[in-house]
């Protein structure tokens, strides 16, 4: 295990009308705030109705910026950053997934940046202010409720970048998984992948001696599998829901990958995707994982990368009755294969419509925004044959 | 799942080395603390004169307590209290296991408190007010680095009590596994019985649904026993005692038990036990564990009560090949004493030297100082049978 520091201060509150803590996590520091959400839902939900009478009945002064669209716009950062200076806003309250979370969360940094915020995640010195924030969360999948991450697109630019910073982790956040009820099968889906591929990045790693993080990872894939199934068959099943709800805010939080080397190669080539294509994430996520997983498992001369995908296979998908350990971990993959499509995520690009990719484009956006690979290093080649292998 | 609030800021500073941000943690803040520890032996592993040489350096000023016992007694509180009022003390530093920490939390609460700090514990009325307060973990055992509880003894009184408040949540721990190398045989093994009983009150509960606490107890319960026999086997082994020392904070930092009914109940029958015999807290637990759990598992009105138990035997220690849920079950609590066996925990009362123990006195103390068993409600004639069980 390799040294770490763990420091998510984030409150959480989980669970049904946990709304009703909110005015007290914000009136007592902050009278001006800025509400920021995406579309129609919210208020189709009747949140965000709670939300202002909460407010009012308070005299908390807030204004909103709405329209944030999923892979969020550099452009919604930076009205929402105009916006805060204009009011003279103190606290930026966010109200729904990670898109809206994320948005809040460059805007938050923005506020006391001098320059274009498209520039903050270039910058070599480290951002030592931002606006604080809480959120209400209405959708599990990037745990953004409780990290200290954010990615944000450039959509003229065809470029999704990702940032993390520990002074926008969020203040609280509130978790009431009734939110998620009518959340749509496919972005149900594409949130419990967004999840499990968190989980997967943290434990496909080559640090050794690290049971206590991997054990959790099976724990938590088990639940996403477990769960996963009864939510497609019963959207508002409550304990489907909520132990989803908790899954995404754990599996990104630290518990599993302090201490590890971490491998995010494969968000990075779905962040290409997005970025040109501007697909779910979680459905990018579902097309590139099992190759992406393939790929690593095709280069023998790590036998920790194998002994990893025999356990997944033996721990999380329960094979036990092959015995070679090639096989085993094959089979694993497959078995992670199956599931997805028995909830329905998508397997291939066309799928998502992406019928004639140019593989050598979106290979050349991967390598110049990232460094790849911490598991087997990956490169230019490798991404254009993984992404051939999803065509 | 039930609803509940998570809000554990401390700290953690895990890893070799650690203590090079001691000094960081504490200066800007706080410049007069006072330092406590239990016997030499954080001396014989130099932690103390490292410790001394930083603060020095800083020019941090120090007072000292030390020979704080296990099992700690409130005479060492209000000592500690005396001697931070004395000295206008802003800051306390534990240094050592849960004893050390429970009882700076102690002398924390009641540096505020106006009555003898013995009130405390008894009181309805919440404590607001707490010195801050840092740890440096020198035994993995009993969470009490990243948790709000603490637990003191009366020996004069033979009582123990436990009492719980967020304001005592250590500001940061330094958790550095090579601290804990030179942990006897006796005293490893008991940490270890005393994490996986905080893992089982909180596993063993009639809250459905609450997959994703229960996968993660499951995880932890087997580093518990896959590091418990390397550790007895090699004490100076780093991943051992690095993945024992984690799942030590993690099995009672609210991550397992928030959302769900727990059941303190071996816990409350020990301390009775350890106040009365002064016995090493987790040679108690090793003892009345596993005849706890076949006293409620012999009830079996509950079926949620049988199948936890089968998922126990099952998934924490792979019993498959036997088809009837009682016999999975009570093989599952035959492997975890034979587990604890192995790596040398007491089995029975006489193996700690308790002879002829008064069980009518004893359950008294239980019942009289706690509610007892949200699993399954115990009564006197309960644990007078449970202790008998345990001679």
């Amino acid at each position: 295990m390799q040294n770490f520091v763990y420091d998510i201060p984030t409150k959480v509150f989980f669970g049904k009308w946990q709304i009703s803590h909110l005015v007290d996590q914000i009136k007592p520091f902050w009278n001006k705030i800025l509400l920021t959400y995406g579309t129609w839902s919210i208020k189709k939900i009747w949140l965000y109705d709670q939300i202002i009478t909460l407010l009012k009945e308070k005299n908390i002064q807030y204004r909103e910026l709405w329209d944030i669209l999923p892979n969020p716009d550099i452009s919604s950062v930076r009205e929402g950053i105009e916006l805060c200076k204009r009011n003279e806003i103190q606290f930026i309250l966010a109200v729904g997934g990670g898109s809206v979370i994320d948005a809040s969360k460059a805007i938050a940094l923005g506020y006391f940046y001098p320059g274009d915020p498209r520039d903050m995640f270039c910058k070599k010195t480290a951002i030592t202010q931002a606006l604080p924030l809480g959120t209400i969360l209405t959708l599990a999948a990037t745990g953004s409720e409780m990290d200290p991450y954010l990615v944000i697109s450039d959509r003229e630019k065809q470029e999704k970048r990702d940032y993390g910073n520990p002074i926008v982790l969020p203040k609280f956040s509130i978790l009431d998984p009734t939110y998620t009820y009518s959340v749509s099968p496919k972005q149900t889906v594409a949130g419990i992948v967004d999840i499990m591929s968190h989980i997967f990045e943290q434990y496909f790693s080559p640090t050794s001696a690290t049971e206590v993080q991997d054990s959790i990872a099976e724990g938590l894939l088990q639940t996403c599998i477990y769960y996963g199934h009864q939510v497609i068959a019963d959207p508002e099943n409550y304990d489907a829901r909520a132990n989803l709800m908790r899954t995404s805010s754990l599996a990104l939080n630290g518990l599993l990958g302090l201490g590890k080397q971490q491998d995010r190669a494969s968000h990075n080539i779905e962040h290409a995707l997005s970025a040109v294509y501007n697909i779910t994430h979680g459905d990018g996520l579902a097309i590139i994982f099992p190759r992406r997983m393939e790929y690593v498992l095709w280069d023998g001369t790590n036998p920790i990368i194998l002994d990893k995908f025999v356990d997944f296979a033996r721990h999380v998908r329960h094979i036990h009755r092959i015995w070679d350990d090639l096989d085993i971990a094959r089979a694993g993959i497959e078995a992670l294969r199956n599931f997805r499509s028995q909830i329905g995520a998508p397997r291939k690009l066309s799928d998502v419509d992406i019928l004639l990719p140019d593989f050598d484009m979106l290979a050349d956006k991967v390598v110049v925004n990232w460094s790849i690979g911490g598991f087997k290093s990956l490169e230019k080649k490798d991404i254009i044959d993984i992404l051939q292998q999803c065509a």
